[in-house]
């Protein structure tokens, strides 16, 4: 293990932070909020800290996989734990636990909150919450790699570490430069999506955080009742780009190079779309029959919900709590399904899924023949075999973190429904669950430990598990090793 | 496909079916319940169809791995009709459906019924219940290998395609040897079970029935009480046999021959006790803590929950839905787990919780040291790759059904923790969910076309879901294929 260039690397993470923490202290100027300045002290206090590791360059830059893990992952408690200092001393948020959840919440894209409200908040805070969705949705090592200068080889790995999906890193062949492509889509759909609240009837200040948190498919709202504060118009709006965020990037790398075929060709685009578009026509038809919606609310409240459950954004716009069951079990559904690899999107990914329906179909084909021998194709390619053994992998992994979490939580004792969509919603990076975690609840019924224990999960989805399991796996730190 | 071979073994499954008729015939006559009579009219009836199916002797006996799936589906959907048909004709339960579900619940051991009590039953009825699950227990295809002649070269797919677990038909080199052995094993712990329970004070019928329905796993009781009709040596008694009825026949095979060590050193035997016990120490824990439990009474509630949904089972002793959300949510993730491969149970599997759990460690290393070559190894052995595939396979396959089931049986509009219990207690047969579905409770409240996803839930959780997919795969059914 390379400790020093891991210290190095971190101090990196902590300059990114504290170079971020300076909007949020814009905006406190700018609305003349007098507690905003602890951004200023904060972001000092973590400079220095980050500076004085950063100074301490390391001799030998030698990073091996095992280290582009751990450095993920130890950058992502690090900076939760720098980016929750704000809160916590400006008494925005008085118990540090709820603090840091409230930041991985944020950074994880999770959305999860402990505050029973939000508008109390000044707007530095709010803004701070949003920002914090910003850039962990793309992720703040890809960040890092777009801008500061390349340290080695290492680049492939962290990003592989910090980027979801099966295969990543091959918008081009350089990493920097598909970090830097990455970033541009990103910020250009958060871009047009401000533009369209706007003229759509939003806020500016509102516009610009809730368009931080969707095309992030983070989902903290600065609205009490979360999307169901805006205009129609608005909230369709919103949709729109959330459907839009669960979309892999190479569908907009391509469409941006002219590839349009390509683009509307890609096996993940096309069962997404038709997940997506079917979730939307069953609830609708469940809401309209026995829901007692309206058709246009109906379609709204269904298309809205299904794009923000399942790009796992997590906004509310109405309490789909009160849903009949096989809508809310859809959500539920969704919530494991996620959206495409390659976008800002938690969950298991349609990649993931697709490559599991096109499994099974092989293997009962070859029930059947059983000496016939067929390949697994994605988009007209033969599947590497270790792509389909880490999409395996991956999903024992998810469900046995979902089965040791759903217990550890149930000790809080609450009931079956929300300890099940509590953690589903944490480890898929949603946010809102049912029952008691429902979208007019919040998550500050659950202890500590309770907390701790969905914290790790947030974590362990939005790095798709093994950089954390890497960090907890004693055969890491062994020597010789 | 040969459909006149498929036809003809189906035949010999009816032909069984209307000579185990004649068991609960003779409890008619012992008790003198004049509608047993209705097993024999019955028995009689589907003998004749079953006698025509068999005099159509194919002149091809070709069969192949396909044929074997399609027959072990085709005669678990028969012989679940034809044992209905003495509830339905009887007006013991009046409802088709109703009959079809109790009879496919027997035969499949779930033990989940849609009788609001079984006391009202003739003892008669109540034997056929058990007895289906005691034929079911083990197989009844497996039943005609160890019986029948020898049609064949199929034994070996018919086996695999009806006995749980990654890996069966290897206590001898022979299959019809092999089944001979099962089933002694098999009828020789009922018969000791039926010993033990009438020692420790239960009634004569009540023994048998009630080890019928514990060492096939299956959990039918007949009792309103279930076991909590019983004294507490009985209860005790019950709870040991579980345990037993949970592991692996290969244990009781190498106790058999005197090999010992093999038995104890056996992996999923020491992970199957490891689960078991670890689940009966935190129940306890949790009941005596917080459910009001004494240290006795917590005990054998622990002992007998823990082995009645462990093994899938389903017996209950007390409404374990009033239990602390822990102890609750361990009950629903053991019905996942389910027994060892090899053993009545349904589930998952132990075996196969085994090789996920090293294909996680493995992973992890192999991300540590991506250079290093290391190979699963089961009880000291390598694990062939088509093991490991099919173990993925299954749990892949086991999900989507899961999901699909859920989402369907959401129609209904129960409450989220009813549907996710009664498909998961469906699919793994085990018999009582929690909520509307607990142990109080049973299936009568969902509507038939729920009860229908459901019945497939449960042949398909018995046969280990790949017969029946192939059954309805159209890729079997294409000409030339």
């Amino acid at each position: 293990m390379n400790y020093k260039m891991i210290f190095y690397f971190i101090g990196y993470v902590l300059l990114t932070v504290a170079v971020l923490m300076l909007f949020p202290l814009l905006v406190a100027v700018w609305y003349r909020e007098p507690s905003g300045i602890i951004f200023l002290y904060c972001s000092v206090a973590i400079a220095c800290i980050g500076g004085l590791l950063t100074r301490m360059k390391p001799e030998n830059s030698a990073f091996y996989a095992k280290d582009s893990f751990v450095v993920t992952a130890l950058s992502w408690i690090v900076m939760s734990v720098a980016g929750s200092l704000p809160f916590y001393f400006s008494s925005a948020i008085p118990r540090f636990t709820d603090a840091l959840f409230e930041c991985v919440s944020g950074f994880t894209t999770t959305g999860a909150s402990i505050l029973p409200e939000v508008e109390c908040l000044p707007n530095c805070m709010n803004f701070w919450r949003c920002l914090t969705q910003l850039i962990g949705g793309m992720g703040v090592i890809v960040f890092m790699l777009a801008l500061i200068p390349s340290t080695g080889g290492q680049d492939l790995y962290l990003m592989k570490a910090e980027s979801p999906g099966v295969n990543v890193g091959k918008l081009v062949p350089k990493v920097k430069k598909t970090a830097f492509y990455l970033y541009t889509i990103y910020f250009a759909l958060t871009s047009l999506m401000i533009v369209g609240m706007v003229i759509a009837g939003a806020p500016v200040f509102d516009s610009i955080c809730t368009s931080f948190t969707t095309t992030s498919t983070g989902g903290f709202g600065i609205r009490n009742t979360s999307l169901g504060a805006y205009p129609v118009a608005v909230q369709y709006v919103v949709a729109v780009f959330l459907f839009f965020s669960g979309i892999n990037y190479s569908f907009y790398f391509y469409l941006a190079i002219r590839r349009f075929k390509d683009a509307f060709k890609m096996e993940e685009f096309l069962l997404y779309s038709l997940i997506f578009w079917g979730a939307v026509i069953v609830i609708l038809l469940t809401l309209t029959k026995i829901g007692g919606y309206g058709m246009e609310e109906g379609f709204r409240a269904a298309f809205l919900q299904v794009g923000s459950i399942m790009t796992t954004a997590g906004f509310s716009s109405v309490d789909f709590d009160q849903w009949p069951s096989l809508a809310k079990t859809i959500l539920v559904m969704l919530m494991f399904a996620g959206g495409c690899a390659g976008s800002t999107c938690g969950g298991i990914k349609i990649s993931r899924l697709g490559i599991y329906m096109k499994t099974v179909r092989k293997e009962i084909r070859q029930l059947c023949h059983p000496r016939m021998v067929k390949v697994i194709k994605v988009d007209g390619k033969p599947l590497p075999h270790n792509h389909l053994r880490s999409a395996n992998i991956f999903l024992i992994s998810y469900l046995f973190i979902f089965v040791i979490s759903l217990l550890l939580v149930s000790v809080d004792n609450y009931d079956f429904t929300t300890n099940f969509t509590a953690v589903a919603s944490a480890l898929g990076n949603i946010g809102p669950g049912l029952s008691m975690v429902g979208p007019t609840k919040n998550f500050a019924l659950y202890s500590d430990f309770s907390k701790i224990v969905l914290m790790f999960d947030m974590i362990a989805g939005r790095l798709e598990i093994f950089p954390l399991l890497v960090l907890f796996s004693p055969v890491t730190w062994k020597k010789n090793s």
